[in-house]
């Protein structure tokens, strides 16, 4: 295991302490907390926004906190849900009196903590709603979830979410921002090698010299099935086709793409399948209004990609336009 | 070979299409050219500012075009400078008549075809300066270089040009910007992982499980030693010695650090690298104004990072701050 880390129980306390002293005019650290919080927080007048989970996804959460976007993002141990006592620390420091709303990616540890946090914070009188993202056509179930996952469909969330909080939405307005979000966005992923976790010392997975997980999810669970690697275009295919014949009816509809990497895939290889889904929607005559290529929703250094769309209507595509002043999301 | 490509003879002309296709309010591709400029090109009375070098290092170089930066990127194969036709075509597109600015990263290949086009775009009539980033103080000479070569701090050097022609900086002026970057600015960077160029199809050296490569370059060029890995605090330590001890005198100065991703190490531990950074920064009042974290300059999908001080003045920071909307670079 090669890894730039100190003692393996540190990773989480150092790393956030890292992305304080990078973003010292945008987060603060919550006293002792995992919890990262707007600066300027809470925001009078606004719907707060909270999102987080197990750490090694980075830049989410932490790097989605900013203007239009999140206002506090509570992380875990590597690849674990944080504690309820973590998220309720984070909806105290962020509610000015309007509300919370939680952005809850669907397994099963963030689901109960986020929750129990939720109930905490409604008995000390303050409002919380949610919205849980399950984006993963891979899987119906999981190792870590009942249903489906959530994967890098969640960064939209955390925009739109986000954008109609500072556009003053009220957290019904924001919950059903969320909620169409949910409902229109769709997500399938691929990785070529797997990921560490510092304290496990060992690769999540194995796979062979000339193999690919179809479906894989953010933590290394097992997806849909173990091919021979193929062609970027190919590969592209394949998840594009499962991520078009779900539930959602893409057909002539306008879409946000996103190419997400998971960690060790170089940009350029995310270009190339940028490329064929771009040729392939319009092939199909689906229009895409917005595109995001990079590393957004990472699963450590796991080798690999997924592709995102999100079917989007006037009222999304503003809000995607919205001002965002993340460190890891600028509009 | 894992590699999320079709024909490796491709890889960099689909990897255009797809940034193309990806920033299309922001950069075109000049027809039949490895050339990304800035959709609105040229910029009437301002400097123009073109970069490039070798494909692999992405974002690098077409991630930082946009408005406060970059107005041409340059795409050469793999690892393999640009042609000089490839050059003046990037010039011719972008020059307003105020000149243009080359910010060229100090590998032989780099430096004599973007000089040839040079000549070339004078003999045409067209004003063009440039300067030759040499950051990393890892080297001497290397397999690429005669003296010392470019790395991340060519990000700097992007940022800091490209914000004094959008101020209506002159060519000499942007260049006297550059040159005072340049002349300020040191990096150096380990591997824990080599790289594969697609078309080679096996990687670019060998390090063994526990092995790290202290001072490589961003072409997998060999560095000063390799040593048995040690904690993050231990590499960065070593690191940041080098660069300190370099001829810049960093004492008592306020500086601008970049930690950068080689590719496939994760934002985490390239936070906790930037906690060892800040914390020993401050224990020798050195005060430190900037922090970019991320992967800015990387080598395809090597592990890895590199560490960078840039001294900084009133101008330097002034220009660090001004506005830059660049789809890898946001002020």
């Amino acid at each position: 295991m090669k890894k730039v880390i100190n003692n393996p129980e540190n990773v989480v306390r150092e790393m956030l302490e890292g992305m304080t002293l990078a973003y010292p005019e945008q987060v603060r650290n919550l006293e002792d907390t995992t919890v990262l919080v707007r600066k300027d927080a809470p925001v009078a007048g606004k719907v707060a926004i909270v999102s987080g989970g197990g750490s090694g996804h980075e830049p989410a959460h932490a790097g989605y906190i900013g203007r239009g976007m999140l206002d506090a993002a509570v992380a875990g141990e590597m690849f674990t849900s944080p504690t309820p006592d973590q998220v309720i620390e984070a909806i105290r420091a962020v509610d000015s009196g309007q509300g919370v709303f939680l952005v809850i990616k669907n397994y099963t540890g963030d689901v109960m903590n986020f929750e129990m946090a939720r109930e905490m914070a409604e008995a000390e009188g303050i409002s919380v709603e949610q919205v849980v993202v399950n984006d993963d056509v891979a899987v119906e179930d999981s190792s870590f979830t009942t249903g489906r996952r959530g994967i890098a469909g969640t960064v939209f969330v955390h925009k739109i979410a986000g954008a109609k909080a500072a556009a003053g939405g009220s957290l019904k307005e924001v919950k059903e921002a969320a909620e169409k979000v949910v409902a229109n966005t769709r997500s399938m992923g691929v990785a070529l090698s797997p990921c560490t976790i510092p304290g496990a010392g060992k690769p999540n997975f194995q796979l062979e010299d000339d193999e690919m997980e179809v479906g894989i999810g953010i933590h290394g669970e097992p997806g849909t099935k173990r091919e021979k690697i193929a062609p970027a275009d190919d590969i592209a295919e394949e998840l594009l086709q499962k991520v078009l014949e779900d539930s959602v009816d893409f057909d002539k509809s306008e879409v946000a793409v996103m190419v997400n990497g998971l960690g060790a895939t170089p940009e350029s290889e995310l270009f190339i399948v940028n490329r064929y889904v771009h040729s392939k929607l319009r092939e199909k005559g689906i229009n895409v209004t917005h595109t995001f290529v990079g590393e957004y929703m990472t699963s450590l250094e796991m080798a690999g990609f997924s592709i995102t769309l999100m079917k989007v209507d006037e009222e999304i595509k503003q809000l995607l336009d919205a001002e965002a002043a993340a460190p890891a999301f600028h509009r």
